[in-house]
């Protein structure tokens, strides 16, 4: 190994919540970092994204970067267990911690996203930057009517850069189609899908967590270090990248689902469609059941609208006298 | 660049049919070699093999390696074309060449094959090692019955290290289940399954071919090499990987597929089983259909059982006077 200081790291909180100041000082004392296993385990995105796509201009990430939520999800999908029952079960399998705080608020997700966007798009972002919502107590329900659309629900960060090179950093539940590979990802599986200019499409999947896979990345790093691959990463990789404005998370539009609990159908929909129209937003599609509750649920999809738009309208709907329950909103990918 | 002499290559037929020749060769004239685009376009799994999975004992490699016979099958399996029309649409949409011999003969991903199992056993095996059946005049009509039995077909490159350390390597189409990752790789894509043991499983999937993918990798190697980061990955790699021995595609076994074509389905049957029981293979499952026409198919899927074994039967089954057209076999994975 070469005379000089290096790094290796799995903690993808520190680096997250102090990548400029980390990173800058490395460059400034001249420390090799290596941090392969601080985002999805086994699966060497960091590499990838440094070395192998380092001539794309990378146009968009989207990861299922958490084990313990896709855990959950995917028991929730699988045998329609309430989020509380799927919780208990992924943590007498030890893939949820006694304080599940930091996987289900999102922010274990929200930690590996900022580190995948500060590389992809060559950026010192701090951690603020990424908008985050969890899974905490999500409705089984809302995973029966994304079934009936044809779409899986994931947690899923996304990391996109707009052609006017701003970017969208955000984890979110989120609407999967059902034949993108991602919807395939179950239990505690990672994957992360690559869009670069060159390379096109690409997607990678593997185990994210657990003490093997992540030795084999935290392993790899020393190796790349005895044989001086890793000559500072980031200062090699951002200084070359195609980097993005500092702009984040401004003007997102998604398709979105809302789904709206009311006694009153007829008479809401028609004040619920009112509202969305007076904001721009347009009802791609329509899903009503009988249930034989005195709740009714009323699910609709949108086309691509403003979030803002969506945010604006939501609330005039949650004030309307014959809605009970939070209006659930998911943007669907 | 360091002084020192350089080769970067995207030709797997070249490195595959003197594989031994050329990294020797290399090694004694100390040469770099970067073929990361030989194999799977713009998916990095040559530098995944030599540096993120190092340290991993490799037990198995499925791969989806030739786009070409990937668009044809899926253009087979979601349009029912036959082979012919697919084969056409193709040439059309420049996926395969006028003469499409070395795809769709499955020399291609053979040459692919070879190259992986190379890298990920330690191996300097030579190219006739490998067992390799395209898809060339593929019935349709197989992929149909597949589909009834929960399965999607693919030319799929096979390289496993067995316990006693023993390999396979073989390039065969195959039944592989509906819910692996694998199955949904459609049109022009490719992916590489990769099995561990440390890392567990695996899957890369991305653009096997074109100009830009190939023209990303080809970089990511010159990039590689200006950063000195290619010390002759082969010397390197293979001296420190866990080796496998020499014994190749000895007493494969697996689960098959069988299509029989006959006249008198009663008696056929029971000289059928008669016939495979005497080769130890059961029958795990028997499919047919009333079609209307004179030939009726006879669908079997067998238990594991040894390739030498079903050869044999075929051969004794294909004797019998009821028996026309020829017996389709295909491994199930």
């Amino acid at each position: 190994m070469t005379q000089g200081k290096h790094i290796v790291t799995a903690n993808k909180a520190l680096l997250a919540e102090r990548f400029d100041r980390i990173f800058s000082m490395a460059d400034e004392k001249k420390v090799n970092m290596g941090f392969e296993a601080s985002v999805a385990g086994g699966i060497p995105i960091i590499k990838i994204l440094q070395e192998s796509f380092m001539t794309n201009k990378i146009r968009k990430i989207f990861g299922i970067l958490n084990g313990t939520t896709n855990y959950i999800l995917t028991k929730m999908t699988q045998e329609d267990l309430s989020f509380d029952l799927a919780l208990k079960q992924a943590q007498e399998k030890g893939f949820a911690e006694a304080d599940p705080t930091l996987d289900v608020d999102g922010i274990d997700a929200a930690h590996k996203a900022l580190i995948l966007a500060n590389l992809a798009f060559g950026m010192m972002l701090d951690f603020k930057s990424v908008m985050v919502r969890g899974i905490r107590n999500f409705n089984v329900m809302d995973i029966a009517y994304a079934r009936q659309l044809g779409y899986t629900i994931k947690l899923l960060a996304v990391c996109k850069r707009r052609k006017d090179n701003s970017m969208e950093i955000y984890v979110e539940p989120a609407l999967i189609p059902n034949n993108h590979l991602l919807a395939s990802v179950q239990n505690e599986f990672n994957a992360v899908y690559v869009d670069g200019e060159a390379v096109g499409e690409t997607v990678f999947y593997g185990r994210g967590a657990g003490a093997m896979p992540t030795a084999n990345s935290v392993i790899s790093d020393i190796i790349d270090m005895s044989r001086d691959i890793s000559t500072n990463h980031k200062v090699w990789y951002t200084k070359y990248m195609a980097k993005a404005s500092e702009k984040t998370n401004q003007n997102i539009r998604n398709k979105y689902y809302l789904r709206i609990s009311t006694h009153d159908k007829p008479g809401v929909l028609g004040k619920v469609a009112g509202i969305l129209g007076e904001n721009n937003i347009s009802i791609s599609s329509c899903v009503q059941k009988e249930t034989g509750e005195t709740t009714i649920p009323l699910v609709l999809t949108t086309h691509k609208c403003l979030k803002d738009d969506i945010d604006k309208a939501v609330l005039e709907i949650q004030k309307l006298k014959e809605i009970k329950d939070k209006v659930v909103v998911l943007n669907i990918q």
